[in-house]
């Protein structure tokens, strides 16, 4: 069972419009359990949409199309796929209805081109539209790839998958073993040597399969099993997630698709009530607006401070002037004085600081990405540490902000 | 002239991620008069991007493709397209002694796979990536269609096909007439009142074009003019950007691809001597680091406030209990002694503040999305202003800040 997708649209083929549809059809397909294997994207133009499309019917099961079904004269998908198949259009009577109320109701004319949208290829199955005019449908074929048409616009295109498509899909392809999957989230650890470490895994990977990732600061890992049911599948995963955790564990901070490392520490700290504060410079403010994207902070961040000039430091902080002439700004003196000061103003549990050099300039003759974290704790002396980073200058900050989170995460880990 | 776009990756073929890269370049050949008929889409897999490739070459006569360059067994269209065209992979010194350098600054271990993202096809100029480590290539063959190869990473992409691979392509594909463009940015007004103030000018668009592209918090017109010089061209341009001032001139900040409200605004205080501070509760620090990802700020930004609990507003700022109290956390007078405090502390010129309710939930009786920002001008009494915004918790804390740029590019502006 083989499945590809065509988007139809000149907006998207000039790229005016992202197209987000694909990826969606994908995502529930994978799912789904159904596999694909070409995406592709073209113009509103009969001729190469029909190139398109006998190339897909060649090569696929299943030809799943969204867009151009709408009443204006570039939508030509459903007359060309039509055509390909050898069928007429025929009329959905409720679209029908729905398109001859709304215009009644809104006292605009009706137009013929506007009837267009309630049509669909003869011997098809028709997929109602609940937030739009224009029908989908899917049409199995006796001999050849089974054809699926959806609407352009998301906000009709993705109550139609789900309602009206995938259960269709569900039920013409079903299959025998249930797919569970699970990603697994890590940081401080490149792509290349999370798949140094796991090579033998991933080189031999069967059920689970396993996909790494790598984005700007982070780095995931999906598995996906296959099994005869659910329970089954949530083993294999554990197992396999066992033997990933005895080699990477230590960098692994998370799971899911939806998380982030500062979710997971701000969760954390509010289960624990624990409080936290920064004295930020070189990232100036973006560690505490960091944690500020999570709902729920408020009980545990009363706020901060942003310490850019080194008046500052001495200013809001009381960082001794003398620290910062003699041991430099970007120093570990220095670093540890602004978290601990940090913390003490605002008489949290934890207080982060962070200094260095952003770029593109070097500063005090240490060269660009050279940063020190702080870290204060209730009852213990400040700490320090040196990270030496590399990119450019939102790369180094928002990296230096992922060190003090992970920082954070880990001392939790520990204290458990 | 035709091109096709290719994007090569498991991770977007199967959804996890959209691609953005194909409508980028889309959009930026559209601007240099390169067709593009079709964009294709396929896996981190030999065999299926061979048949594309093919394919591909057969009926364009330029194939750009994105992703794939990385250090990992995934990525493998560096080595597919260089089989597919006879040649041997080949390094990049210069891209190699970069890679070295960054292990050896990091203190991590240089694997043999990091080694190949300074290779490129024997014959191809290669593409230098300054944001990444992945070169690229462009490959003009003598007989068949020509290749670009371009990393995934938009962060990468954009900048290396915007500095290296556009100048080449414009050179490899000169045309008679001579294209200039030029981009304006808006905020404070949406797409679609854009639009139609415009309406009749982009109804009747022939030379220059005028493309208009929403994005999240901003508006952009691309305006593209086609002459026979490059000084008719501009002359063009700058005659309907005095025609398009004349409507909309309030809400255009500045121009240009690579800009943003926070550089034109930080680079206009640098420019005056002016400088700034910030107290912010909502948004926690993100307009201050905004800020603070423009190179040179240091010189007008001291650092500020992030007051997130009513105690830190007391403590740090001094806000009277009292005004909290009766007035409101979210209020104009906690706003304005927001303002004027964090501006006195840090004897600046000007101080803004945030206050408001970021949501998901409401606050005092109050809606997510109720904002105030206050603003504090040396020699001048602090003001305050209410907006009203929608969406997610990001898109109000983003916004916010916006906003706040907005108010002191708007001061600057008639303070000319």
């Amino acid at each position: 069972m083989q499945a590809e997708i065509i988007a139809v649209g000149t907006e998207i083929l000039l790229g005016q419009v992202v197209d987000t549809n694909s990826a969606f059809i994908a995502r529930e397909l994978a799912e789904a359990g159904i596999e694909v294997y070409y995406h592709s994207l073209v113009g509103d133009n009969a001729d190469r949409l029909t190139a398109v499309l006998e190339r897909a019917r060649s090569r696929s099961d299943l030809v799943i199309i969204s867009g151009g079904l709408g009443p204006t004269k570039d939508d030509l998908t459903k007359q060309t796929v039509a055509q390909l198949l050898g069928v007429k259009l025929v009329e959905d009577e409720v679209a029908m209805a729905k398109i001859q109320h709304h215009f009644a109701v809104t006292g605009r004319k009706l137009t013929p081109n506007n009837r267009l949208q309630a049509l669909y290829p003869a011997g098809s199955q028709s997929l109602k539209n609940t937030t739009g005019m224009a029908v989908g449908a899917f049409y199995q074929s006796p001999n050849g790839a089974d054809m699926m048409l959806l609407p352009g616009p998301p906000s009709e295109l993705e109550p139609m998958f789900l309602k009206e498509a995938l259960p269709r899909l569900k039920q013409a392809y079903q299959r025998q073993e249930y797919l569970v999957s699970r990603v697994l989230r890590f940081f401080g650890i490149g792509e290349s040597q999370l798949v140094t470490e796991l090579g033998d895994l991933i080189a031999n990977q069967t059920n689970p399969t396993i996909a790494p990732y790598a984005k700007e600061t982070e780095v995931t890992l999906r598995l996906t099993a296959s099994a005869e049911n659910e329970a089954a599948g949530e083993r294999l995963l554990d197992d396999m997630i066992a033997t990933i955790k005895d080699r990477v564990g230590d960098y692994l901070y998370g799971y899911g698709d939806d998380n982030t490392l500062a979710q997971v520490v701000v969760n954390e700290l509010i289960a624990r009530h624990l409080t936290i504060t920064a004295a930020e410079s070189l990232t100036a403010g973006e560690f505490q607006s960091t944690l500020g994207d999570v709902p729920g902070v408020s009980a545990i961040f009363p706020g901060g401070f942003v310490t850019y000039a080194n008046e500052a430091k001495h200013a809001l902080l009381g960082v001794p002037e003398k620290t910062i002439a003699e041991q430099g700004v970007v120093s570990e003196a220095t670093a540890k004085e602004m978290a601990e000061r940090s913390r003490q103003k605002l008489d949290t549990d934890f207080g982060l600081s962070f200094t260095g050099v952003a770029g593109p300039d070097a500063l005090e003759g240490q060269p660009a990405g050279t940063v020190w974290v702080g870290l204060a704790q209730r009852g213990q002396a400040p700490r320090a540490q040196l990270i030496r980073l590399a990119g450019t200058r939102a790369k180094i900050r928002e990296r230096t902000v992922m060190t003090g989170l992970d920082w954070i995460r880990r001392i939790l880990r520990d204290k458990k």
